[in-house]
């Protein structure tokens, strides 16, 4: 693996780093304490990020200016230590970059003007290369975000995965249930399919863009994965995330599947490294289903970080516990825009203070 | 505890039921094929409850004139056969009986405009007796139920489990996260704890009196309990539960905890008659995790219905084929409110041609 690693373009043209910890624990290889990064910690919880903010009125203005996405993607390796960065975007970016517009609702999130309903909206949607092309600004900021990180730690790219893209293409929005995506897969399989294979194959293009652009890793966020019946997430799922992660042989793969406990062997089959975990799923309960070949992700409740110092502390530690070995520690969920930046540090300093060698 | 169950206010006074099908299972007496109902089935399903409906400016008007909730309760039996009728309520009329009050937004949901945050609005609340007393309307409502069903079939009453209710008092409404709620039970766990008893003494009150009415079941929805981490879940929401199920010895007790997957096995330890399951959980999954001693409920994907009569009748009855006996079909989630009314009486026939004696 680590061989196959080096011939990524970005390692290709000298990228050695100086803290590759995340990138051991996903190619097996020991270590002395858990990597740790959180989701969404390039984000609202860091005071310089709401001020590089403000310097825009709208968030999408914000994520297609490839300086500031570089900047707020350093910010958390900067204030926070973390062991990585993951580059500043949005999953919407993809469903844009194929023909459907999104807007971004201060305080209450995405919303599409124009829904993906019948076989001629999906036949409409731009895909694969041409779609992945439209999204140079990304591959930019990637670019940028390496410079400035100068090999000090990795750089982690992401996308949606197809069911989650498909929900927001079909429902226009977040939803309490996701009743008109999941209806589509019941009255409309052959359509479903067909906008999920155009959906894997824009991220794919997409992904593998973001490899060239310098990305270190690359995690799959399927979010709402936790609304699918089983025998369905392994129908419209599992097939698309089993599609991108083979078309990415030469760079380590997260897949986070949000709600989706009742899929860990089929995840655990995935030609992919890490396995992302939510807060409900028991580490030793995930280690059974997924096997040893994996490395885990996770799972602390983000709501921890609410809590006063020796809470937090205790509660990170009895995770690294649980978790052993072959663990990157993270949050169960992306960090809450609330917490209190005091309890986001207790959190990575606690983890940094960990030692295999002497936990044992 | 069919001797126990016969000696409960209703029965006592007349209450002989010619369609007792979901009080054998929920016993464990055999019977030849299982009971069928649907969360929400009074509801927007029905062209009689929109009729019934369109003569109330507010839900919460509608939820509180006793001959309008009786005829909303009795519309499934008549329109779809259904083998139980439910009280049309509301979970949020606790809390609102405690001292909160809150809107019903059409297609938005609840809305608390003044939500609990500190220890003196937990002290402000009404509690108990107090509380569950200004339910009368419910009371009335259920009593004039049993008068219309004429003993057709059971009537079961219900709550929202303590958690849930406690999650709605502090969000003041749903939440995507509910980190609010849940940032409570670690910022400050013994007003959490304060909170859900009080909650826990309402409910109890609550359904002791509906008990009293002529319920012949009751439900506690935990709407929210996948929200919590498990040894959250543990500690905050299953004492309240097992205190709520051993304060009603006399009458059969479903607890239906979404997204609980986890719990399986400290809820197949409350002393109540049957576990309600979501969509997600394969039953076999929790069968081995709450025992043999349990009654199972559900638990098809609601989507299902949108789906043609013969993808509804066949995943029915691979439904009723895993789940085998001691199971009371239903759907895993409340019927959606643009569920076509063919697709909820198809599932609805398709259960009531089962049989157990030919199947086997």
């Amino acid at each position: 693996m680590s061989k196959v690693f080096s011939a990524q373009p970005a390692a290709a043209s000298g990228d050695i780093l100086h803290n590759d910890l995340l990138l051991r624990v996903a190619r097996g290889e020991p270590t002395d304490r858990p990597p740790v990064w959180l989701m969404r910690q390039a984000g609202r919880i860091l005071p310089q990020y709401r001020a590089l903010r403000s310097n825009f009125q709208d968030f999408k203005t914000f994520v297609k200016t490839p300086e500031a996405a570089a900047e707020a993607t350093v910010q958390p390796v900067d204030e926070l230590g973390v062991d990585a960065a993951i580059i500043f975007s949005d999953i919407l970016v993809v469903p844009e970059a194929m023909g459907l517009n999104y807007e971004m609702i201060e305080a209450k999130g995405p919303r599409f003007p124009e829904v993906i309903e019948k076989k001629a909206d999906v036949d409409a949607l731009i895909s694969g290369e041409n779609a992945a092309e439209r999204l140079y600004y990304v591959f930019e900021a990637l670019r940028l975000s390496k410079q400035i990180l100068a090999g000090r730690v990795p750089l982690i790219g992401f996308a949606g995965a197809p069911w989650t893209i498909l929900a927001y293409m079909v429902e226009g929005s977040g939803s309490k249930t996701f009743s008109r995506a999941r209806r589509l897969l019941y009255a409309e399989p052959a359509l479903a399919h067909n906008l999920l294979q155009k959906i894997t194959d824009t991220t794919i293009a997409y992904l593998q863009r973001q490899v060239a652009a310098g990305a270190n890793l690359l995690q799959l966020f399927d979010s709402w994965a936790g609304e699918l019946p089983p025998a369905h997430y392994r129908t419209f799922a599992v097939p698309y995330l089993q599609q991108i992660c083979e078309a990415l042989p030469d760079v380590p793969k997260t897949v986070f599947a949000k709600g989706a406990w009742f899929a860990l062997e089929d995840l655990g089959e995935l030609p992919c490294e890490v396995i992302g975990l939510d807060w409900n799923i028991p580490p030793a309960f995930a280690r059974a289903r997924t096997g040893e070949s994996k490395a885990l992700q996770g799972n602390l409740d983000p709501c921890t970080l609410y809590a006063d110092e020796k809470t937090i502390a205790d509660e990170t530690n009895e995770m690294l516990r649980q978790f052993g070995r072959r663990h990157i520690a993270n949050l169960g969920h992306g960090v809450y825009p609330d917490t209190p930046l005091e309890g986001v540090k207790v959190f990575v300093e606690t983890v940094k203070k960990w030692n295999y060698g002497k936990q044992v």
